[in-house]
């Protein structure tokens, strides 16, 4: 369905930007896992709006309550509910939104596909909808980190045209989040900082580069065919906001090499088998193989921009719209945490997966 | 599950190298649709090893036959089992495939996985998997053209790095088909043409892009969320053999441009609303908006290559490993008719899920 | 998945006896129907505990309240968040059913399964988790009767040993509800009552039959082999806590008849196509024909009691345990608004399914 | 989807009574069990018609071939493909079927839902599809029995008025299997074959109930809410042909006891918490026991007979229509291996699914 993700690790968000709130149901979590609030809430506030002054400045406390699921601390097994309460919702007496489509926005295609929308904030196309990803997300890592001895990092390599090389293998979190766009090159970090200040100052927007890494995922995770792990991450990715394109190891850059060159060898290390390259990213015909999963994901420059621009109106008349109010000139540091999010769903939807055929 | 894809148009496809053949079952097929062997042939015949120089020699005839499904020329609604007979398995009396792990191939994420393989051919990881894919495709592609208008191209836009620029609006079938690269500019193709030819005289091999328009997609088929059609489109481009990416619309390159540059300013054109630019590529927020949906795919080079190269064996040995035989030093023209089916699934599954809810 | 029913209209509930609360998300329903709490607050009425001197005392309020997924009071074919909030959580310093397994309840295999439990109220076994299951068929009943003319009403037609027979064709809504045990037999009615309050006052409990009838589906909804109609329906009965058996049509009674007696003979009447009789229940091969679809559903007697009980404690030994407090003699009129909803759940998703393929 | 079954072990059905055949794929098939041809034709065997003189004396060998997903005369975990070719196809030059619709047959329905259909045999609604289930089922036993030491038997009980009580926790293959009819009592067993054989010579049909146990099955098995254990053995039950019912345990028997009467005690027992009845039928809250789990399947008398009855033409004029031809008097026999193969295909599947959340 629409809004589930995950075959046995499954998750199911809802919520709209105006509403009650935004959650999300995860079922088929394994039972006896410690799990609170605490778990949670700090990758929702490295989501959240208003954490630096690179990113949308909305005020959203985004407060993360578990509503079912877990009993003395612990969870039972059975659906974990959870939720975050809407607080901002601005009454708009009257909003443009509601009588314009936004141009690169979902409106018009909500139109299209539904007959009826939500314009106040977006409804379900509002960026909120991420909080429910990210609280199912936080707990996957949680389960990975502790059952599985995997670790999931992503990070920020490109602003637009300001770029850097990230070495997957020993890429750190403290480095990543020594500053507020989560590059963990801290050099490189400025610049970007800079960049993206620049945009907002003209009311303008750049998109970049999201970099994600998995270390620790033993070899045999992942299906044949139509579930690769490769093919299940290349979705999860393109179903975040904003993403344009996914590339898994060598990627598009892979194209220019020949098979001889692209080849990873396979040596004895340590008692183990182990590729002295990773141009493969980890996976081999769908299957990890036990060196570090790595994939870069584009984000496309955020749409709203405080500038006049073309669109037609809800009566199918040409206008003009300018965007108004609230600016996020970049969504990369926002992204981090939902890319890592949607790692870890798909990776823990594997590792039960090989438990269960294979286990 | 690992094997099906689609929620409503649904595939299984079964089969390997070894064995009595290769098949697909298609679930959920709209009945009263005229369907018979020759519907399909056709992109089996273009999908098939030994069709032309510059693919895999090997000899297959690939004729599907239709066991279910049908009656009196037409669909019932019912299951649609088809297979491909396999004919070509060599007895090997002695093979190196059972006693060592090809580089860069899946023999030993399988074995990883499984605790077993089968090594003759690849097992399930050889491309015949796919016969099942591209039989299924032909006929989504069928229904898509008949029932809703929806023309679906792929054709190889670069190997290595010879390319050419396709204008998505324009391309036609049969310059795509008029060359056996499958590169609708017969210039650049002739280029391809030469470099794998070279390549296969040297034992290696080389990859690259396929990219692929769907035009006539209405506005309105995709899901929000997680069934966004481009996630969907990419995880079904991704579960193909040898892919290393996915992009759409202005893909990676997008991520250069400034909000108010990338935008795609509406405006109406024949009554219709209309987008002047078209680098969302045809979808916004996970739903089409009525433009064509293009986007690219990356092949990695073949990994079979006629030289010695490191691996290990199976008793976890330090070795090297020679491919011999069958040469295939491009995937890419046989990889057009997989996109298409794969592109063709994605959508008229969309197609069915619109109007369930929504028609 | 365990929590969640349905493929086009497809609910996923959550929530223990324990906790913040119980609720359910809908995904996939149709946009623009008007939608409130209050289309959905009356069958939790229905539901309730305390509504009647023959039910539980429990006093609940049990409001639901809508999260999400409607705008201006229409759906927006987003998914629909429902809660209602635990209000009745008893503290209990010390509780027998921590430290022992309540006979023919499901604390034992609770705890066998997930190694650990919520023993407060039973928690997910509580039925306080059909709350989510009445909201979302409320939904379905409301869609069924506006948008396909379906009306969908069960009764309770045996309690023991006191039966009536119920005429599918013309039972009435308001016959049922005008007594507290839901028989549309006034006379019989007053019979089961009495039965229950002797049960009540001898601290014991009964069981007995609810009978269901769908009246107006239109003939080809349902699916051929697994998802028949009446499979479906089985498992979604069987789905609901204290079920112990199922029979569509002649049912049980249908293997005393032979052939010729138990064929229900077509003739057409007003131009459509009619069964003299009705023994199929309204479904042939797993699709509905066009007549009333029945059926009859097995309660067993509640389990918990006011009476010592052998059974086994958590330290596996020896023991007994002896009801107390709260004590719920029939499930029975409770469970009428629960099969109305599973069966609206069922036919709206065929309904859903039908117009995707067939449509 | 309608031709799928099971979520991790999952089969998919196609085929019709024309048409090349009738086949199975198996999905999630856990890798490197034994496996041949040998495994699954001896339950083919016992579902053929023509085995015995009290059923339909149609000669059909059903011959199984395994097509994939085996290696070495191993499962390789990939898609396990099987199938039977269709020989017995008469060519009906002129066929009643073809322009009447069967009493109590799925002729009809099939016309309403789809519009078409394929009269000759039935088409998918012949009783050839289960032979998909029976040889998928073969499988699933195996597994079941070889590693997890769980024997599933089906027997039958009755046959229309004549009938036996079976102790569920003593029956044995061997007497199930020492008389055509497959009831474990031969006294009662010659009884029902008389009557059986009465009916064939009377041209009529009659019904009756297959019992089925499941004995070994451990405490943990099934899941709450919507995918009960019973849940999911009632809907396998009522996807099978002509069943008009269900009940597990007590059954619609047990609704004639109280509380006190019904509850199954807990036992200490050998070490292992055992109940003193078993008049849940193995499973409480969803979720298996430990004790045997055992219900009962009622089986409506067989539609098609040999005498003249009221029915409706395709071009919807009232006319009559007598059954020419094979009749097959009695079902039960053969749909004792079919009820076996359901409950293996469910058990096995939730087998995996505790692995998976809970192993």
């Amino acid at each position: 369905m629409a809004n589930s993700l995950g075959q046995l690790f499954r998750i199911t968000t809802w919520g709209e930007s105006h509403g009650g709130g935004v959650g999300v149901v995860v079922d088929g979590c394994p039972p006896r896992i410690k799990l609170s609030e605490a778990d949670i809430q700090p990758d929702l506030d490295r989501r959240r709006p208003g954490q630096s002054s690179i990113v949308t400045p909305r005020k959203e406390s985004d407060t993360v309550q578990i509503l079912s699921g877990t009993f003395e601390g612990k969870t039972l097994g059975t659906p974990i509910s959870m939720w975050v309460k809407n607080t901002d919702q601005r009454s708009e007496a009257y909003n443009e939104m509601a009588e314009k489509f936004r141009p690169s926005h979902a409106d018009y295609t909500y139109q299209a596909k539904y007959g009826f929308r939500a314009w106040p904030g977006g409804g379900r196309t509002s960026a909120r909808e991420t909080i429910g990803r990210v609280a199912a997300g936080a707990i996957a890592k949680k389960i990975l980190r502790e059952k599985f001895g995997v670790e999931v990092l992503a990070y920020v390599s490109q602003v637009q045209h300001i770029k850097t090389d990230v070495d997957v293998n020993t890429v750190q979190f403290d480095d990543i989040e020594s500053n507020i766009v989560r590059c963990p090159d801290q050099v490189i970090a400025q610049k970007m900082i800079r960049l993206i200040e620049k945009m907002r100052g003209e009311g303008n927007s750049v998109g970049g580069i999201v970099g994600c890494v998995a270390r620790g995922v033993p070899a045999g995770w992942g299906e044949p065919v139509f579930d690769r792990l490769e093919a299940d991450l290349a979705k999860a990715m393109l179903s975040l906001p904003a993403t344009k394109g996914f590339e898994i190891g060598s990627g598009f850059a892979g194209t220019l090499m020949t098979g001889l060159e692209h080849n990873d060898a396979f040596r004895m290390k340590g008692g183990k088998v182990h590729t002295t390259t990773n141009l493969s990213g980890g996976i081999q015909g769908g299957i990890s193989n036990g060196e570090p999963i790595y994939f870069r994901v584009a984000f496309k420059p955020v749409a709203t921009v405080m500038h006049e621009q073309d669109t037609v109106s809800t009566k199918l008349k040409n206008t003009t719209l300018k965007g108004r109010g609230r600016h996020d000139p970049c969504v990369l540091p926002r992204a981090v945490p939902m890319v890592e999010a949607m790692t870890a769903l798909v990776l823990l939807d594997h590792a039960l997966r090989q438990k269960a055929q294979c286990g």
